[in-house]
C-alpha cells in the first residue's frame, strides 16, 4: 500500500468524520443495558443493512451454546438476547476478519451523579460524553465508518469481512461465543474496546458469584437470640479480600502482569438484604467480581472461593449454622494472552496493526497487559484466531460522567480502515 | 361484680371463641403491610359496623398531625393509610375506654423459609400461624370478642367504649397519633400486644434512620483508584454497635431495664447498594433501628448518632471524601413507663386488670419492662392516659411461622371482658 493510498484512506475518514460523531451520539442515546439493547441493536441492523451488508440478526439460544468451551451459566432466559452480524462478502483472496464490539453497557447508576443525563450525549472540549459512549459504542462506530471510508473510495476489502454488533460482554461474554456458534469465523478479529491506542495482549479471567446467606429473623426486640444476615456477611468479605492478596502474591503472578500493581481485583459490586429495619434481617445477597490470570483454571478458582467461604463461615456462629450458597452466575472467563501466541498469523495480524498505528500517529504501538476481560478470548482460545483489542481512549468507563475522545476516536477509525485494506487487501467495488 | 356475672361473662367468651378463631383466621389471611392495610380495614369497619358500633374511617393526613408530639418522619404520602375507629356510646357514668390494635403487619420475608404460606393462617396443635396472627391480629379479635361476649348476655359498658384499628404502628405510631388528633379520648386504654398476658410497665423508644452513602465508581479493572460504597459501610457499623454498646452500659440504665440484659437494641434491618457486580459501587443505603431508654430525649439521640457516624467517617478516606447522608425516615418513638405513672386513675386501671387476669388465669399478673415500643405511648405521654400493655403468647413475631397461641388468646378475651365490665360498669342493653 502505497503512502498516496494511505493518505487517501485517512481523509476519507476525516471526510464523515462529523458523521461518524453523529453516529456514535445515536448509538450512545439507546440506553442499552443488559435486558434493553433491542432498539440499539434495530439501529445497528439499519446501519448495515444501508451499507449492503448481508443482516443476520438472531436471538441467542442458551441450548445452542451451554456445552461450549468458554460459556457462561446464566440464570434466566435469552428472550431479549439478540446479537446482529453484518457479512461483507468477496471473492478476493486476502485475509478475512471479524470486526467486533459490543453493544450492551452497564447500568448508569444514581443519576445525580452525572452532570448531564446520561443517554443524552453531547461533546464538551473534544469529548463525548455518555454512558456506553467509550465503552464501546465508539468502538462500533469506527468499525462502521473504517468500511465506509474504503467504499467511498471506490474500494472493498479483497476478503470477507464480518461485522458483529453483540450482547453480553459485559456480564457472561455468551454474545461473542453465539456468534462462534453460528459459524463466523476469520483470519483475525479486531475489537476497539477503549484501551487508550495501545494493543491489549493480555487480558484477565474474570469470574462472577452471588453469595446467599440466610438465618432465622426475629423482632429487634429479641436481636441476641437472633441472626443478622446482613452482618454475618462481613467476615465473608474480609475472607474474600484475604485470598484476592494471595492471589495477587508474587508467587502466583503470570508473567505479563509481574509489573502490573494489584493486577486481580475483588470487587462486592452488588449487595441487597433485609426487609424491615425493626426485623433482624433474615436474608442478603451480595454479587463479587473476581479477576484471575490467563491460564489460571476456573474450576479450580471456584474450589478455592467456596473453601475460602466454608472456612470463614465454620469461624462465625451464624454462618456454621446457615452455610453460605454459592450461585454462579455470570462471567466464567479464562484469561487471555495474546503475547503468547506464537503463530505466523498472529504475529502478522500484530505488525500489520503496528504499521497502521504508526502510519496515523507516527508512534509505535504500545503493548498492555489490562486487569479487565474482553471478548477477544473466544476467538483467541476458542477458535486459533488471533484477536488484536486495540480502541480509543476513554474515562470512566462504568463510571460516572463516561467520556470518550473523539480525536483518538478519529485515530482509531483511521489506523482500523489502513489495518482492514493492509491485512485483507483491497480490490475495486 | 358478683362470682356469678363473673363465670357468665367468661363462658359467653368460650361460646363464640370458635367464631372468634374464624374471625382471626379471616383477619390474619389479609396480608395488611404497611401500604396494604385497606382491605383489612374494610373487614374491620364491616365488623363494626355489624355490631353497631358508630364507624368512622378515615385517610391520615400528615398536616393534622406533623405539629404534635410524638409524630414520626414520613416520607411520601399517606394516600394509603386509614385509621378504622368504632365508637359504642353510652350514658352511663362509668370511666370510659380506649380498645387498641394496630392492623398493619411487617414484611414475610422469603417464602420459601416459612413452612406454611404467611398469609394462608391454619392452627395447628393449639397455635394459629400466619403472619401477624401474633403481632397483633389475635389482639383485634380479643378486643372485639370481648364486647360480644358481654353484648349476647344483653349488657353493655356504662361508659363510652371506642374500638381503635389503626395503621403505621409497625413504623411510625402515627395511626395512633391520628386517632389523638381527631379527639378520640378515654380514661383508659388497653392495648392486647402479645407480651404473653403480662402487664408491660415500660417500653422503650425507637429511632430509625438511613444511612446514605455516596461515593464514585469506575471500571473495577481500576478497583484501586475508586471507592467502593458498600464496604464504606462497614466501619460505620462497627461504629454504631459501639455506639449501642456504650448505652447499654450501666451508668446509662433506665431503672426499670436494670434487670435486663442489653435492652437497647440496634439492628441493621435492610441494606441495598451498587448495580453491577464488576461496577465499584457508587451507592449503598442501609437502615437502622435503635432502642432509647424512657426519658431519653430523641434530639439528643439524634445528635449522639450523627456525631458517631461523623467521626467514624473522619477515619476512612473514602467517607472522609463523601460524608454519609442521615435521613430520619420512621420511629421518633419515645419511651414510656406506665410503672411511673403514680396516678389514681392509672393505679386503679392496674387493680382492676389484676383482678381480671387473676379471675382467668388464678395468678397475679407480672409485671414487664419490654424492649420494644407500642402505640401505649401516645396514651400514657400525650393525652395522660394510663395504656395497659397485656396481651396473649405468641412466637416469632417479625419472623418466620409466627405463631399465636388459642388458648391464651381465649385467657386475654376473657381477662379483658371483665375488665370492661369492672372498669366501664355495665347496664342492661
Amino acid at each position: 500500500m502505497d503512502q498516496d493510498l494511505r493518505t487517501r484512506i485517512m481523509s476519507a475518514v476525516d471526510a464523515r468524520f462529523d458523521e461518524q460523531t453523529q453516529f456514535l451520539s445515536e448509538l450512545t442515546a439507546h440506553p442499552s443495558t443488559r435486558g434493553n439493547e433491542q432498539c440499539a441493536q434495530d439501529f445497528m441492523a439499519a446501519a448495515l443493512g444501508e451499507r449492503g451488508f448481508d443482516v443476520d440478526r438472531w436471538q441467542i439460544d442458551v441450548d445452542d451454546i451451554a456445552h461450549l468451551p468458554g460459556f457462561s451459566p446464566v440464570i434466566g432466559k435469552y428472550d431479549d438476547a439478540v446479537n446482529v452480524v453484518g457479512t461483507l462478502p468477496s471473492t478476493g483472496t486476502g485475509r478475512s476478519l471479524i470486526l467486533n464490539g459490543h453493544i450492551d453497557v452497564v447500568p448508569e447508576g444514581p443519576l445525580d451523579m452525572w452532570d448531564t443525563p446520561p443517554y443524552q450525549p453531547h461533546v464538551d472540549d473534544g469529548w463525548m460524553y455518555g454512558r456506553g459512549a467509550g465503552d464501546m459504542k465508539a468502538g462500533l462506530a469506527s468499525n462502521l465508518y473504517a468500511l465506509d471510508a474504503l467504499r467511498h473510495l471506490g474500494l472493498a476489502p479483497a476478503a470477507k469481512v464480518i461485522y458483529q454488533s453483540v450482547v453480553e460482554e459485559e456480564c457472561t461474554g455468551n454474545g461473542a461465543l453465539a456468534c462462534l456458534q453460528r459459524g463466523y469465523t476469520a483470519d483475525a478479529a479486531l475489537i476497539p474496546e477503549p484501551f487508550a491506542e495501545e494493543l491489549v495482549t493480555a487480558q484477565l479471567g474474570v469470574i462472577w458469584f452471588q453469595v446467599h446467606l440466610k438465618g432465622i429473623p426475629v423482632h429487634v426486640a429479641y436481636a441476641g437470640s437472633g441472626s443478622n444476615a446482613i452482618e454475618a456477611a462481613i467476615p465473608l468479605i474480609a475472607a474474600l479480600h484475604g485470598m484476592e492478596a494471595r492471589w495477587n502474591g508474587t508467587d502466583r503472578r503470570h508473567n505479563e502482569y509481574g509489573h502490573v500493581h494489584h493486577p486481580l481485583n475483588l470487587n462486592i459490586g452488588k449487595f441487597e438484604g433485609g426487609d424491615w429495619a425493626s426485623s433482624v434481617p433474615a436474608w442478603c445477597v451480595f454479587d463479587v467480581r473476581m479477576g484471575l490470570f490467563p491460564g489460571q483454571d476456573i474450576q479450580e478458582a471456584k474450589r478455592e472461593i467456596e473453601e475460602v467461604l466454608n472456612d470463614a463461615a465454620q469461624s462465625n456462629e451464624f454462618l456454621r449454622n446457615n452455610h453460605p450458597e454459592i450461585v454462579y452466575h455470570g462471567f466464567h472467563a479464562e484469561g487471555y494472552s495474546l503475547a503468547e501466541d506464537d503463530t505466523a498469523v498472529a504475529s502478522v495480524a500484530i505488525s500489520t496493526l503496528d504499521r497502521a498505528h504508526h502510519n496515523v500517529t507516527g508512534k509505535d504501538l504500545n503493548k498492555v497487559s489490562i486487569t479487565a476481560t474482553t471478548d477477544a478470548r473466544f476467538f483467541g482460545l476458542y477458535a486459533d484466531t488471533p484477536a488484536l483489542v486495540y480502541g480509543p481512549t476513554a474515562e470512566a468507563i462504568h463510571g460516572f460522567n463516561e467520556r470518550v475522545d473523539l480525536e483518538s476516536v478519529r485515530r482509531v477509525t483511521q489506523a482500523t480502515a489502513l489495518f482492514v485494506a493492509d491485512w485483507c487487501g483491497l480490490e475495486a467495488i
